[in-house]
This record gives C-alpha cells, structure tokens and sequence, in this order.
C-alpha cells in the first residue's frame, strides 16, 4: 500500500542537515578559480581575506571536502524558521489535469521572504565568530538585504546596505524592514563611494545596478576597521549553504520514497538553484541517480541562454577578483521594464561549469508569462510567489502541461524561492496590463560582451 | 526524563481539527441574541438569510451544538496553510533572562498574513455552496479583505470589497494583493451606495472607519442577485471558524504535556482572541482546568476596558441587526494616529459575556509601548509582526518580565495573528521617532456613548 503524502512534508528538526553539502567535491572537472584581476593570478586565501571573513574565504577556496559542519549557532537561527516544508501541490495538479505530481520546496516564511537567510545567517555568524564589528552588502530586490539585515540584528553585528536605486525608490517598504533591523541602507550608486561618485559623474541619471552596488560595498567594507564585505549569490560560498534546501528537500522526498524526474529553480546569481540541486547533482555526479536539472533566466537577462562561459568582473567597478562564468559582461544593464530579481549579469561559477558540462538545461522565459503564471498559480495554490520564483512557477506548468500531453506521471519539483509581498508594483502592472517583455538584441549582447576582460586562460 | 520541546510544534495534517468548536455550548449564561433594529426582537433565521449565508446564519444562532463538523472541502484548502506552527520563544526567553516559558501560536505564514484565512474560506465555502454569484465585504487594515479574496478566487465566486479609505491610500499594495486575487476593491465611503454618498455629505472629509465601510458592503450585498455580504470578526460564527487557532494549540500543548498559565491575544472585534481561547476556556467552563485569560486592546480604541456593556448598532449606517456588546458606541471614530486594525467600536458578544463574567481579564496599550515591543520581537524572534499582533507581544513580554521577578515558571501562550508586511508605514513613523500616542478623553467617550440606541433589554 502507498502512503499518503500530506499536503506540507515537514521534517522534524533533529532531521535537519547537520552538514552544509559542498558540490564541488563530487565534481571532477572543478570550477575555474577566483582571478586576482591585477595579476590574473588565482586569489589566495590572504587576498580574499582583506574583503572576506576568514572562514568564508575557507569555504570559498575548499573544492575538495564534501561536508562541512554547520555551527551550533546557526542551526539555533535556522530552527526559528526551518525547516522549511516541502509541498505536493495537489491543488495545482488538479487544476490543470495533469499525471504529473508537482512539489515545492516553500522557502519564503520567513521575514526575509526568501531563502536568502540561509547565507546571511551563516556569513554574519562567521563575521561575528572572526570578532568583526559590521559587514557591508548590495542588494537588488531587497531581499538579502532585508535577510542580512535580519541576521546582523540577531548577533548585533552592524550592517550597512547599498541598495539599488531603482529598487530603494520603488521599495521603500524593503529599506524600512532593513531598518526595523537595525540596518543603514543607501540607495546606489551613492555620493559616500568613490566609485559611485565616478559612476554617477559618467552616468548621472543612472538607476542604478547590482554590479555598481558591490562595488560601493567593497569599496566601503575596505574603507572601515573591522567590517567585511557579504555577497547574497554567486560565490561557491553562498551555494554551500544554500545546500541545506537541496538537503532538506532530498530527505523529504526519501522519507516517502519519492524520486525527482525534472528539478527546476529560478537562476540569478545562482544561489537558489545551486542549493536545491546541490545534493541531487551529487547523486548524479557519483553515479547514483540521473535527473533532469532546469534553470530558468528572465529572457532579458539571459546569462546561461544567451551569454558567453569566460572570465569577467562581478561588478561594475572592477574592484572584485574575476570569476570564470556564464556572463553578459559586467556592462550589461538589464532593462528598466524588467521587475524583480535575477538581473545579475554573470552566474555562479559552479553552475556556469555544471552547464557547461551539458548537466543542467537552462530556458529562458519572459516576464508576462511569468507573472501570468504567477497569478495562476496564487489563486490555485494559495501563496503570492516572488517574480523570481515565479520563473520556476512558469517551467514547472509547462512540463506538468507535457505530461497532461504524454500521459507521463513524472515528479516535478521545483524551488518556491520565496513571496511576492514587495513586489506589488510589478503585479499591479501585470494587473493594469500595463507590463511589457524585452529582450536584448544579439547588437545590444555584442556592445555588453566587449565589457569582457581579456583573460586567456 | 522530559521531552525537549522543538522550537516549532507542527502537528500532522490527520491531527488538524475536523470540527469547529463552539463554545457557547458551555456557556452557563449565553451571549445575549442578536436584535432586528426595527422591532427590537431577537433576528430570526429567516431576517438573517436576507444578508447572510443559511448555513452561516444557522452557525451563528446555533449556542447549544457545541461540536460543528469542517467540510472536506475547507479541510482541504485548511491543509494548503495549516497546521500553522506552536513556537516555542527560546530566543525571546533567552533575552529576557526570564524562567517563563513562551509559546506563539503563529498563523501569519500564508498570503493574507493573519488568521483571517480561517474564516474566509469557511464563509466563501457555504456561499458557494448555497449557489450565490458572489459575496461583499468591509476591509479595514486589509487582512480580512485579502483573506476573503484569496478564499473567493479558489472557489471562483466574485468578491467586493470595501475598503476603509485612510487603509485603500496608505496601503495601495493590500489592494493589489485583492486584486491578483481578482477581488474588486471600492474605497469607503463611496459614491456607489446611498449609504457611501450619505455619509460623505454629511463628512466630506471623512477618512471612513469600519463602521461605515460595513454599512456599504451590506446595501452592495442587498441590491445584487446572488450575493450576501460576509464579515470577518465579531460574530459568533467567525469565533466559531476559529476555534482551529485554539484547537491545534491546545493539541500541541497536550502532546507535550505543556499547560499554559496564561493566555493572551490581541482584541479588536475579538475574531482571534475568541477562536484562540475557545477550547481553553471550554475546559474551564466544564470545571477541568483553570487559567488566566488576558484581552489586549489598543488605549485609542478601549472598548472592553472603557466601553459599556450594551446593545449597540454594529455598522455606523445603523442596516446591521444589533448586538450586545462591550462599545464605544457606533459613533465613536478611531483617533488617526491610530495604526494598524483593532479599530472596531465594538466587540464580540462571546467575548463580552466572558468579560462580563469576570472570566477574562482586559488591558489597554499604548502603541509606541506595541512598537517597542514589536521590534524588539523581531530582532530576537525573526517574524516581523502586525501591529495588531503587537498588542499581545506587548503583554506576553510584560508577563515575562513579572515571572523574571518572582521567579515564576509560568506557561505563557499568546497568538501571533500576522505579520507587518503591509504595515511599514506606521514601522516608518515608529522608526522615525515620529509616531505618537493617543488615549481618548473622558469627554470624548461620553460624546459616542451618545450615539447608543435606547434599548431596554
């Protein structure tokens, strides 16, 4: 006899990942190494220590050990809101009259409204742990932000956020969340920086990008005794914790005997769809299993669909060590009609390598689609999903649409990444009909490419 | 040897309740009926089905039945989003340094971010099922309103809501959350009913007040084949839907072996502290157990503490039967500074009759002393919390900190009944320093006591 899967699969919290699950381990080929962009030289261990905290650059560095032990105090942090369930959305199976079954991992009940918080926590902690007195971060839609904010206030480590004007102007309420935690959140590119006066000489009306607000960050961590700089994706860092999704899904799914056919997650900078996968990609990597890996990118900022795999800077201001990825060239502006997240023009290093060693697909969807998806999907399954979520909402319709078609019954399972409740200005176009797509045009693409360091490795 | 208590008590979804518990079933002496405001005699089932839902109407004239069963199909969409979580504050406890042990109910993970969803579903269910095209409501904070859409959108019945309007301006991203949901959002008062264009000529200025926006719901309800207008707290059937809270409480508390000493929620029309005290309180009428019930209520809206015990009208158009209550009289308006709900004049008449008895006690706050508190939460606890959930934060940690001093190891259970994500107005005057207090004067009170109707009863 079959068990019958509940709606939510909670696990209990003695059952939550004791390890964080470092991918890389299990990966033969490795991803290429950090660039100290002076010397094109790999970044050691005591240059990236003058911008990150020690044990982050430890963990950054460590492409061999498979597990890494999460600290006691941050397991404390994530039973406050982990773990996080795992859903069978049978209400949306049944909409659309599909065989297949569809499963969320629900990472956004949180306050962070993401699964950012899994970093944050981690990074402020080992800040804390180093004896620092603050950090410094960017942040686009707000949401690691609001997360590191949220983990600084916990361990009473200051925290100073470069948000993206763009975003600061459309999201005062993200900014007044950060400052409920204690935060002090500049809109970017600001006056305080010498790279954001430089950026805002050459392009006074600029709104602003994620890739400038690193660099106002770097640029501040390195300017102050005691801080260091935090980054919400990308970095191998950020996928290692991430890994406790990936874990925590794949522990669910074990309980009930249930094995993924197709995993999709939304793909920004990285960290989400690398955590959800991480220990599956591992099973596959060691010959236990296959799935079907899919990353979803807007297609105005199509990173892995459209971009090149090279070495580039990750921010505007070339102040970063270099990183070999799947990029649009750190002068790409995504466009202004383009809401949410995932507008990062690179990707993690670990999963531009994955992709391209043909293991991950990757689609490309544009937003209307997106948010029609997204509204489907909140009047079916209850939960207002993020604009970046909801790019995985949309490929997981379409292949449970696939299996309506084949008759399949394939397991779907997908990343909710989080809610959409600061992104209401974007449904309200979508709801106003007012919301347009855009794709950039291979000369458009062309112009951002020759943004690409020359690096011949 | 005692069983630890995880941080979050989640039970399964076959231990979720499968009826609702009425507790006027124990009650020796009932709330008092509810009154044709015409003929000054109890409302018949018949006077009742006019505006309400028949299976509606027959829940809430029904104070013998003391177990309701929950429909499948409510039970099903109970399981999208419940069982919502018994936390256990170890970090809050931590802080304090107290030897109380806290617990929180905490029903603000869905969309609607309340436990409002608990009633919208139910109500929405039976106007379904009686046929009707759709259902008109009153809004005031938001919560109810976006609850009522989410329940509508899932079931596929129209929803219209009004929305008080000082709530539709300050909070535009509440009305479009109604409408992704699909929901029609009017802001009250309005030229779109007689009542709406009345008070406005008499008020011109008027910023609404849930009175009124009730008041143009039920006309809305009236004029239109196939609708019925529907409510969200104060009435005995919305206690009765949500007596869940209370219910999976006590559930998880009994699991464990935890008995709370105390038990404290926020009041405003008294849908949450009613459904979370319910089956508590149904133990001590039947003589199984005692405990200390607190009603936490805003200074700027004092109903139970400074209000009369009286029949009253329950909208300010005076179209709604009465009911006997703790009021200020329908006439009293919510001074402006005043944030978030728990605005209402009135109160439940199940709890009015409990606090006329002595059985539970009452106490004002102020909302700066509601802020603090809500800060302090969620820099310790993560969840950022409504400003309504706030009252009860407010008194649990002044519980607390009583237990700090004598010593005491009590049980303190309160419900957190949302979260602030479409609050951040008033967090920003609170942030700002620039939020203020407000505690009506004697006078002030006299003058909407005038507003009471004679009634002999």
């Amino acid at each position: 006899m079959k068990t019958e899967i509940p709606y939510k699969i909670y696990l209990s919290e003695n059952e939550m990942p004791t390890h964080y699950y470092n991918v890389r381990a299990d990966m033969k080929k490795k991803p290429a190494p950090l660039l100290n962009p002076g010397t094109l030289k790999p970044m050691t261990a005591e240059e990236l220590g003058g911008v990150f905290c020690s044990d982050l650059v430890a963990q950054e560095l460590d492409d061999t050990t498979a597990y890494i032990a999460i600290p006691d105090e941050i397991r404390s942090f994530y039973k406050m809101y982990r773990p996080s369930p795992l859903v069978r959305a049978y209400e949306l199976e049944k909409r659309l009259q599909t065989p297949a079954h569809i499963y969320y991992k629900f990472e956004g009940n949180n306050t962070s409204g993401s699964h950012k918080l899994n970093s944050a926590i981690a990074q402020a902690y080992y800040a804390k742990k180093q004896g620092l007195r603050g950090v410094t971060t960017e942040t686009g839609a707000g949401q690691w932000g609001t997360a590191l904010s949220m983990a600084c206030a916990y361990l009473n480590l200051d925290c100073r956020v470069y948000m993206v004007k763009v975003s600061y102007e459309q999201k005062p309420f993200r900014r007044e969340v950060m400052r409920t935690y204690g935060a002090t959140v500049t809109p970017s590119p600001s006056m305080t920086t010498e790279v954001g006066r430089r950026i805002l000489q050459e392009h006074p009306n600029t709104t602003g990008s994620l890739g400038c607000a690193i660099s106002e960050a770097v640029e501040d961590a390195l300017s102050r005794d005691g801080y260091r700089y935090v980054l919400g994706s990308v970095l191998s860092q950020v996928l290692l914790h991430q890994s406790v999704i990936g874990q925590e899904a794949k522990t669910a799914m074990d309980k009930y005997g249930i094995v993924p056919d197709i995993i999709i997650g939304c793909a920004g900078g990285g960290s989400n769809l690398g955590g959800l996968i991480a220990p599956f990609m591992g099973a596959q990597l060691r010959g236990e299993n296959r799935y079907h890996f899919i990353a979803v990118e807007p297609a105005s900022c199509p990173s892995l669909t459209r971009g090149r795999y090279a070495y580039d800077f990750c921010d505007t201001g070339n102040v970063c060590p270099m990183a070999k990825m799947y990029t649009l060239g750190s002068g790409f502006i995504p466009s202004a009609n383009h809401a949410g997240g995932l507008r990062y023009h690179g990707m993690s290093p670990i999963l531009s390598e994955l992709y391209d060693q043909g293991l991950i697909e990757a689609r490309a969807v544009e937003q209307t689609s997106v948010f029609e998806a997204a509204e489907y999907f909140a009047r079916v399954e209850g939960i207002l999903p993020a604009p970046e979520s909801s790019h995985a909402i949309r490929v997981a319709i379409d292949e449970a649409l696939k299996c309506k078609e084949t008759g399949e019954e394939k397991n779907i399972l997908f990343g909710l990444t989080g809610t959409g409740y600061f992104d209401l200005i974007a449904y309200q176009n979508y709801n106003d009909g007012t919301m347009t797509d855009y794709i950039p045009t291979d000369q458009e693409l062309e112009a951002s490419f020759a943004t690409l360091p020359k690096v011949d490795r």
